[in-house]
């Protein structure tokens, strides 16, 4: 008796954040959802350590989906992780970066609590933040940056954000994510905007072995990263923070104040 | 002579963030970098759990400083970073948030190559987008926002940074850290701009079990702010996905599509 109450598992569902892609880079606590349970549901691009650290008992199902190559439609994953809920009990939805920013997790949650399914949320890192913070690169370095701007370069129609014209007029240190094959539109808007000139920087893999970054002045950044063969996944980082990466430290400190800064 | 050679410790450092606040959201990495430091100089608002995770034997000490409340100057705090891994071997510098986010790890990383000690820097969740996620705010919600807005309420000089005039006159979501005590000048910005009715939220201690917050219309917030007794450190979030936060998902999924939106 005792046992068959034990059995019966409530479905619930935790939204996790991997972080970047270094399976180190996840939270405990995103670690601690991961060991508990039943049914892990998992994106492109997370990592197969993290995958191991599931209890043996669990089951693990790919439903990822890389961008222009959807291997299954945001309905039917809303679906499966509620039926997986339902049927096993614990469902980890295990996305990378934050499953809250430029993700679709608040669809997957509104769509298991309208199904009465608990949702908890576990953030994780964003590229968008973190992958400078691992070059050394501080976006709102004192006296350079007082901003951050984040934003995809491909909308959910196809298109660049109209968003981004708006920001390359103005202060601050841009980010952008998903937007390497549209690179060449998205640097125009800012040599139209008069900042040719500023760096730039692309980093594709970021936090992996197989990291590879390209920098240089925004007019050039386009035909160094198709160069070096650059493509997704990877983030676009343009601000005069990105001169910082080229910091010497063993020369002079000078270097951190904007006044000095060139490149 | 083996055992001489054991003892030489090599100075080095690691920045680490700590997360928001809960203890459970820093990475691994950071964790066991804790785990392996000879001192510990941990900023405020760094969790006393954290610190329990370090060695019985490492140096713990506290140099934190609250806004306008400098307990060390930031040239002392470079310095002792430097003293101490010179004299005790691995330092880790444990900050609140990411370490290169409106932090000023950067400064600490220079000043310590500059001195031959090699830095590793572990980014940690940053507050302007993890706060929001725990509260199942989507920052970037598919058809409501493109871009995130990041911005110091304060800048070096004491001032609203003058980035927040053009952020107001923009799209996207708004974040702005370190700017609860100017919350009324901020909101004006946004009101001047037209959006005095899109909504605001401010969370205060965000991620721990003394968390509070409040939302309202952004002409609101100041007030209801001020009614609750919420002052930093808080965040400030404006922008329509704040009305996802009241989202009802028992009753239908149609308050997703942002144009039933109301507030």
């Amino acid at each position: 008796m005792t046992f068959r109450q034990d059995a019966i598992k409530q479905p619930r569902v935790t939204l996790v954040g991997a972080g970047p892609g270094d399976p180190e880079l996840i939270t405990l606590k995103g670690l601690k959802a991961i060991q508990g349970a039943d049914v892990i549901l998992y994106d492109a691009l997370i990592s197969k350590d993290l995958l191991d650290m599931a209890s043996p008992y669990a089951i693990l199902k790919y439903v990822g989906k890389r961008s222009g190559q959807h291997s299954m439609q945001q309905a039917d994953i809303n679906q499966l992780i509620v039926d997986m809920a339902q049927a096993h009990g614990h469902v980890v939805r295990l996305k990378g970066g934050d499953p809250f920013i430029f993700g679709r997790g608040k669809e997957e949650q509104l769509y298991a609590e309208a199904c009465d399914i608990p949702v908890e949320v576990i953030p994780g890192l964003s590229s968008a933040l973190s992958l400078a913070t691992l070059q050394h690169i501080s976006l709102t370095h004192r006296g350079i940056s007082n901003s951050i701007h984040i934003v995809t370069g491909t909308t959910s129609e196809g298109h660049i954000s109209p968003d981004l014209l708006h920001i390359a007029q103005g202060n601050g240190t841009c980010v952008i994510l998903m937007g390497v094959h549209k690179i060449e539109g998205i640097c125009s808007l800012f040599i139209s905007a008069g900042k040719g000139e500023m760096p730039g920087m692309v980093i594709q893999n970021g936090s992996l072995p197989n990291q590879r970054q390209v920098s240089g002045p925004i007019k050039d950044l386009p035909i160094l990263t198709t160069h070096a063969g650059i493509g997704a996944p990877a983030i676009i980082l343009l601000g005069h923070v990105v001169e910082l990466y080229h910091a010497n430290p063993c020369s002079t400190l000078e270097g951190i104040i904007p006044s000095t800064l060139s490149f």
